[in-house]
């Protein structure tokens, strides 16, 4: 049975403490979002271990692309009668807006890194391969699926279409700031999205914002400036992803060396093995990697069992600035130290380096290019928004970049006194004034 | 180190969503989050299953304990300079506040009953037994984790310490209200909170409202009653909550009856057997439950792997309203065509009744007896609310009982035709009108 | 030139801090927004004399009749593609909801208790009469004004349309307890109007809601059963206008005892001659109302000067409870010992009462006549709300009255002493306990 | 009766929209409150003219004043144990904070301007005059008058004191921004007070913030900048200023040329004579400037008859962006034919600018020297805010201005055609793209 035009007989809603109301109207989006591929993103945390630093931030990756989809299909509303836009494509847009993290895993970040993933792959493989998802796309209309997929790849040949979801003020990015915001409660993350989506005007290849408007999408690039470094870049947040993937490298070790684990933990073997299919990568939702962490608290091996059940009861390692750049001789010497005192440095004294570059203008050949802002002035032309914006311009194209070096500061502590100690502590600066994981959002 | 007094270098804080800011002083209060048997918290939903009717309720019962705990630490401070308050039961009320639904698992209301369990039991086991819990709580001072026990369990000799976390308008009650409008975005839940902390006065054994607040209060009665409606008794959260329970009872039946599950559900076995002690009970998180129905979905037994299969993918049974006692016919007739049909009446027909007492005044020798709430009088006076308010007096002490049945429509459909399968669709209204599980919040 | 289908070139936006923004697309209402008739509408307060307690509603009848025009325009857009709808009635109903309000004078209560007005009569004048207003109006068609004014006065012949401004939930109502509780500042006034305007549809001579809406329209009954009480009968409010009434009463007095008053009060005489022309009526907006307050201060009237005076500078009237039809011994004796100590009771001792309706079901045959609300059920039929909602049926039809006794505290206090003033002050209560007009909002 | 540490016998409170309660507790402050020249400021308008852009804003200068109260009370709470804070200022805080903008009169900017008069120094006169307000101060001690009036002057010698009503980040701006943003409706306004209240620390001669706070600063300061662009400077608003002033202009020219008014302008007189003294200027509310405006567009006078009836029905003059620096020769063409076709170019023809200094470091000799804020850094030193923000940094000390030609479309296009008509049609670029007066808050 086709699916195009099949309205559900009345529209359905969703609360969502975002925007109210999440509408949907059409049967397929109904049914996509029924699809045990999506439920499955309820397993999944938006936020990753931000919950440690901000306890709301508990919302799953389902909440937003929800969220994702609304954006969309408001911009798309106000669409409707303007010259430039082809009506055909609006489902195309709705299911892309709603699938777009699709591929996301639990703590993907550390997952991609630790076992040479990515999450993109795995939503063109959910879209496109034996699953529930791609049999409702494809009675869409055959090749379906596949335009679903160019979108979210971004190869789509309309590019109009790929910047609603992709771009540096996309529906994307419009739900998360929002949504972040609302659940771990900061004051940032404000905008008038209502003002943004009002003057929003499809031209060309881009969707652009009618100059009127300037003063809201400031507003939007600051609040996403704030977001990264209060939450987003969080150091707290930070050591938790630290020990994450600590944990992660670990047991990858552990299984690379025979090590025999008290159950088989069979989910992550392929991921060990890096060669993880569709199924397995599928099953491996947040839950499973908190049931294999608790376990892993009572095995054997030390460094493991430790790591894990600091994970489980936010039991992270303290910070202090640094960068491995500039202090290369202290690294050095604190490596040697931490090892002379039994304290194994590859998995307890981590550099961890975060930046953003908040707004950016086009600069051609770069690997995350993203189509830059433009404005629609009176005269009917197009201006980038940093030549505009005074606010923009001055934060434009600045990379910000922080190191911080972490360590077990209670392992530490314990240490019996020696001239190793005395020296480490005076290297972390333990004996001063520091910032520390106990601060919690402080 | 005695703990008492024992005042933080500088005062920490949790952003929280809904009080803005959790503040810490105490740091038996920091250290005693800081337990592993307290983070467990983060790893239970506040609200169990209505997260797939309400998909931001995907909090925990963390954020809520810090809740409680931040509204007694502002009542109390309120209460410094009153006579009747004694502010040595300052630190009691703190922890007792934190502390109370320590004991709460995974989905308590389900397995409370499959299991017969209570998690009043556990609470008190983890403030009493050999836990971090109780370790740090001695430390204040010897005895001083059985008062905090005491006051839990409402056995505490002052009343008005116990009154805080447990009456008709205690902590408890206006933080969860709060924060679960907030977290499923409805409008309902809000109420003048600062209000009614303002006109908070302790007097003899409880806590007691100025009567120039009252509006608060009603607001406050009234914002209970219709959460109670709109989101605690929702129907589609229901239809979880049963699949749920037949799953416990499946997995139960089948431990019983010697069936052998691919996995060995170790974490299960002392549940089954009910004699669950405080280390497997710990264990018990909402990962290791999610963890298990996963596995399940491919076990041989095609009615516990149908059941978790639902449960995780979110394909609830639909219902009609139904009362048994007055539809005994009806029933009977039904339960024999199911199993006709061949779909097992004790998994796929299922009653679910649910009741609220939204409020009511002290009725001598009831189980669940609470405090009435009284207002000071300008004259000095005290007088129980209903009797001042219309409106509360108006829905004071109904009882409303609302039934439902669920059943597998899905299952129902694919039915080959026959005069059973008729009988069935038209005793359950199949083919009119009728309201499901697809509704979500709507 | 006809306005029919005269849309403007681009939409225009008010920015409104309670509905976000108001839109309008229609020439006629810009048009009509421009008229000094309409733009008088900024020098009357909403709210009259609640600015004396709640210092926030200081917001103008202005902002509350553009709420209105953009509440019937969302409703009307909700109703496009509904059957009964009649689309051609559209402008006529955003015309009316815009214009309903629009022969409110300042302080209207007062002034037309005092002067024998009737705003509703001066709102046809403005719109039938010779006015900006009305030429507008009648370039839309000829009687085009008439029929605005018939949908105002109720007497127009769809009474689905006069449902729209006029009901027990219309969208007057639905706008000022919004409206009111914003600028107050208080937490009572919030429903889920998004959800109520989502439910409303058009059947037959009236606009009901499906039952699945339910809730949001009990509280929404609550939210004006609480704005009654905590706002709109406010003490201190109804204090301030106790004197006002008087200030009025005393100066019609006086212009009839041929006092001589140091500016001939021109713009009063033809309401002290009880013959106000709509010219006359026009002109007397708030800031006339006040110039002459404080020139009346200085004149030589003791009584007109003194409760001028009290009335600018906020010197209100204490009060007490008092019934005068249960109590009319103290009565007449309070009104004698006003007398015998030299202040005239008729100006300084004034029982004032309020009463209200909050939700009531049709009664054939009473004046103020409102259809009551009704659910669409599931199976197509209608029922009254109170026959569902338990909450409305307990306060529905339920008249309560008010009744307090206001007099000049401080006067009596700086009386010499003797048996009279020990008598008032007995009979008032004033070496008692009691609440007075310096608690504000409190 | 000496009034120091008398405290109220209970805490009063006021319902505030913005910071939800304003508390009393001394009776000092209650009593200043209730003087008649506090409550004047009822009747005077926060935003002056942007009520007829933004038609919430019409809150008063009482509003406000009671906000800067009450903010100032929460900082100085936070103070109470630091020892840097003298406690004993308390007092002399909170009422400069209560009165610092006593002094204010109906649309000052344009009043000022014209009769050249300072408000400041009305406020001086209101506290050390013949006033309520001096009487209450002067109970307090003697001298005590005299020391708020300094502290508002910025004279007194503890300059810590004068900081929290007086530099880049005090009480009086954190209230207005909130509270503008409030009642316009507008989404920028918003930052997060309550975590800067927090960071904020008394230390020599200013109030500083904790580093940790910064990014509630930036907020704060984007947030100040978004405000006068978006409001404060907003081009409609500066419209019916430019009026205005050309109305008090008028008014003026007349009186000074023996122009007999219908009425005697008797609360005119001594602002037209420039020696206003403090009696004649407490009366001139804005009520007494819109009766005068109302009857004034009945005078025979053309220009002050036909620019009042703009001002009261909001019949604005249009705008184009001129800088009259750089265009000379246009503007002296079009004050050329502006004459020539009859229209008086010094009444209709209006160039306004406008420039805000968004955050300013401090320039020792600038006339408007405020103190630039400072970040206590872990360490102990100060750092100036803008050598650690980026963002700050980008707009610090950065001058914008903001040039507008006003005139009054609606006359042009009515002029009959001739070439001279034409060049102005041309010159102000009537017939292409154009925004106007019409746009509202667009």
């Amino acid at each position: 049975m086709p699916y195009k035009d099949d309205q559900l007989h009345e529209e359905k809603v969703f609360k969502d403490p975002v925007h109210r109301y999440v509408h949907v109207q059409d049967r397929v989006i109904w049914d996509l979002i029924a699809t045990p591929e999506f439920q499955r993103l309820r397993r999944i945390k938006q936020l990753g271990t931000s919950y440690l630093t901000f306890h709301g931030a508990e919302h799953s990756r389902f909440n937003h692309s929800l969220g994702v989809y609304e954006i969309v299909r408001r911009i798309i509303g106000n669409f409707e009668n303007r010259d430039r836009w082809n009506n055909d494509e609006r489902l195309l847009c709705l299911c892309a807006a709603l699938l777009h993290d699709l591929g996301h895993g639990p703590f993907s970040h550390s997952f991609e890194k630790v076992f040479k993933l990515d999450h993109e792959h795995f939503t063109q493989q959910i879209i496109l391969g034996d699953t529930h998802i791609h049999t409702i796309l494809e009675q869409v209309g055959p090749g379906f699926s596949q335009k679903v997929a160019d979108v979210i790849d971004k190869t789509y040949e309309d590019k109009l279409v790929v910047s609603l979801i992709s771009s540096q003020i996309d529906a994307d990015r419009m739900d998360y700031l929002q949504r972040d915001a609302y659940f771990t409660g900061v004051s940032y993350g404000h905008f008038d999205m209502e003002r943004i989506l009002r003057v929003m005007r499809p031209i060309e290849d881009q969707v652009v914002v009618k100059s009127s408007g300037m003063h809201a999408v400031e507003d939007y690039i600051m609040s996403r400036y704030q977001m990264y470094w209060q939450v987003y870049f969080h150091p707290v947040t930070r050591s938790a992803e630290v020990i994450l993937s600590k944990i992660l490298h670990r047991a990858k070790y552990l299984y690379e060396h025979d090590y025999t684990f008290k159950l088989e933990p069979f989910h992550f073997i392929s991921f060990f093995n890096e060669n993880v299919g569709l199924s397995d990568y599928l099953k491996l939702d947040e839950s499973i990697v908190f049931y294999y962490f608790q376990l892993w608290q009572e095995e054997d091996d030390v460094i493991l069992s430790d790591l894990c059940e600091r994970f489980m009861n936010r039991r992270l390692f303290k910070y202090i600035e640094f960068n491995p750049n500039k202090q290369m001789n202290e690294w050095v010497e604190l490596y040697r130290l931490f090892r002379e005192t039994g304290i194994d440095p590859d998995y307890y004294l981590v550099v961890d380096s975060s930046s953003d570059l908040p707004y950016d203008f086009y600069r051609p050949g770069e690997e995350e290019e993203r189509l830059p802002i433009h404005l629609l002035m009176p005269d009917g032309n197009l201006k980038e928004l940093s030549r505009q914006s005074d606010i923009v311009e001055s934060i434009s194209g600045k990379k910000r970049t922080d190191h911080k070096l972490y360590f077990p500061k209670d392992v530490l502590r314990k240490l019996d006194d020696s001239a190793a100690k005395q020296r480490i502590m005076q290297l972390l600066h333990l004996e001063q004034h520091w910032k520390g994981a106990e601060n919690h959002a402080d």
